[in-house]
């Protein structure tokens, strides 16, 4: 039983006890004619739907409902929903695998639920059952197994999304939600061998998240300011942008940023990248290079990074790697940082060995061809 | 036509030239049964919707569609909608009033289409004609005119919207769209007579906006950050938040804030508001305000407010009056403002003036009692 708080104007009004999410409850209705597989070369990042998607809605009277596996289909709302109306939305990205032994697998899952709660809780909107979800996902990849390319760097990836529902344009927390997972088949997101190296423009006009604001949560509004700037930076003939507060580095795009600095001494390098201070999404696969390199004997120092340490750090000859991350990326490196001011480009030298060892053993594990820890979860039923 | 720019991942990958929106091309279609009619007293703000709704979709390929006024229903929409998953979604508020010569009336509409057009384009959403808009919402007023009560601080409030509709996961501009108008009826915010002051909670640890973000445009997103913040204060026993950035008073809720501060040689009062620094929404009320005021031979100074600055006032009795304005809200009157740190709260010693007459002549000048340059715009067609 989760406890809900019926809510109206952010005032308590009542409290009722109403059904958690119940996995058990699930049922399945599959679709009577299956879509046609794309070719796996052919896939563009997010476009094709598969046959099926998991939906459950929550309503402040009865709870969660019976989960349902059932054929992709629009969603209908009212068009007040909090949603349209006021955002109320958080998601998570996730990638399915199969592994050499033919078995659909996961990727640390565990970490995605507990943020798709933080985020939730973040909204104001109902809190969940993790477990409960996670269940349901493994299930859905199960039901969508065919649509796994089971290809080298080829995946599902997931998206779970909840959305407030609530249907009034009064200002207040959404009593209503919808909580649903789409799953997409995609090929790597480089697809040259090697990679070509990502080039940044640094911005800091438009800022993408500030100390007690939202950037360290995944939720939907994190994502709409930087669509105009990033347009202009691909005008500029940047791939993405790097956002820099006050002179602090903050993501790359809707990336993590880390920075292989040389030691002055000559014996080796340092690895950094900007601190949770609640303007930087605590990424997966940030946390994931982190542990990585950790075993390696290399403890990454989370910290402020600045431009004026990087371009002094580059002057010095001892910025040896910058590289980026995330669940759909995975790990790139960055070629060149494009600065404010007319100063130009700040190259990166190259080689990236740091970069392409976590970019292999992430992709190692990810796939099931090394096992490491817990971190590769298998979802097959049978 | 409209140019507008097919956009894959920011960047500009061919331009077509697409029929713009147009008002010509309107179709009518009525609903078969109207919904019973509520009665005045009984209505809670944006919870009541109407018979009809207006929509018009774009396609980057055919442009802007021939709009609808059609029968109230649910928005059907791929669950990868840009809206669910990157909060494409801006809006506007509006009210419309009866006159004592019975027709409809908008106040300064065209500031409003102005300000959707710039909030469309924050958010990298299709640009569209302004008038055009604004003639479809006159018509949309018109069909819907038995809604609106014939009562004094009564209106039909109208919420312009417009969503992202590009169905893909692949973060990007989104080049579809659906720009959908909804009015409901609403009665006065506070029914008391008179209406009791609002109390304010001075909140810094949450941000709302800040310089480079988004505050100062009409997004949806702006929104959901304050819901959870705002049930922390209405637990506390606040009405609502006044957001506070390192000192500076910012907004209060989703309200403007107006500072009536009497003068050290006790000859009369200033009146100061925070200056649009992009943190601050541009509101159409706080610019009435403005203006009214300046008639009156009081110019209103646009400045950097800060909380040291209200204690200072408040401790030397100069602080007079706190007033907060929007289209909902109209003006309403601060009674307290609870301070951080365990300060107290700051009391505001009333009577209220100021933000008497700026009430009585706003809605004077709205309800078409009282003619002031063309504030009031007559909507009906007959």
């Amino acid at each position: 039983m989760a406890a809900w708080k019926s809510l109206q104007n952010g005032s308590l009004e009542g409290i009722s006890r109403v059904p958690d999410l119940d996995a058990s409850k699930l049922t399945i209705t599959l679709a009577n004619s299956l879509k046609p597989m794309p070719a796996p070369e052919s896939l563009v990042f997010g476009s094709v739907s598969t046959d099926h998607m998991l939906v459950v809605s929550f309503d402040p009277s009865t709870g969660w409902s019976a989960p349902e596996i059932k054929p992709y289909a629009p969603l209908s709302l009212d068009p007040m929903s909090s949603c349209f109306q006021y955002c109320t939305s958080v998601f998570e990205g996730m990638k399915a695998y199969i592994g050499p032994d033919g078995k659909a697998r996961l990727f640390r899952p565990e970490k995605n639920m507990a943020r798709l709660a933080r985020s939730a809780g973040r909204c104001a909107l109902p809190p969940f059952n993790e477990n409960a979800v996670l269940t349901l996902i493994k299930r859905l990849v199960s039901v969508e197994k065919r649509w796994i390319p089971a290809l080298e760097g080829y995946s599902l990836y997931i998206r779970p999304t909840i959305i407030g529902t609530r249907a009034a344009l009064g200002l207040a927390p959404s009593d209503h939600a919808l909580l649903y997972v789409l799953v997409t088949p995609v090929g790597p997101f480089f697809r040259q061998t090697p990679a070509k190296p990502v080039s940044l423009l640094a911005v800091s006009d438009s800022v993408r998240a500030w100390p007690g604001g939202t950037g360290g949560h995944k939720l939907g509004l994190n994502y709409t300011p930087g669509l105009l700037p990033q347009r202009v930076a691909a005008k500029k003939g940047y791939d993405q942008i790097l956002w820099v507060l006050d002179d602090v580095v903050s993501e790359a795009g809707v990336m993590n940023v880390f920075v292989v600095i040389k030691r002055e001494a000559g014996d080796g390098v340092d690895v950094v990248t900007p601190e949770l201070d609640g303007t930087i999404l605590p990424g997966v696969t940030r946390m994931s290079v982190m542990e990585l390199l950790q075993k390696r004997g290399t403890q990454v120092a989370e910290r402020k990074v600045t431009m004026t340490e990087l371009k002094a750090l580059s002057a010095q000859r001892r910025l040896s790697e910058v590289f980026l991350m995330g669940t759909a990326i995975i790990v790139a490196s960055v070629g060149r940082i494009g600065l404010e001011g007319g100063e130009g480009d700040l190259v990166l030298p190259g080689p990236t060995p740091v970069a392409d060892a976590m970019k292999k053993s992430l992709l190692e594990i990810q796939e099931g061809r090394v096992e490491f820890e817990d971190w590769s979860v298998i979802c097959d039923d049978d």
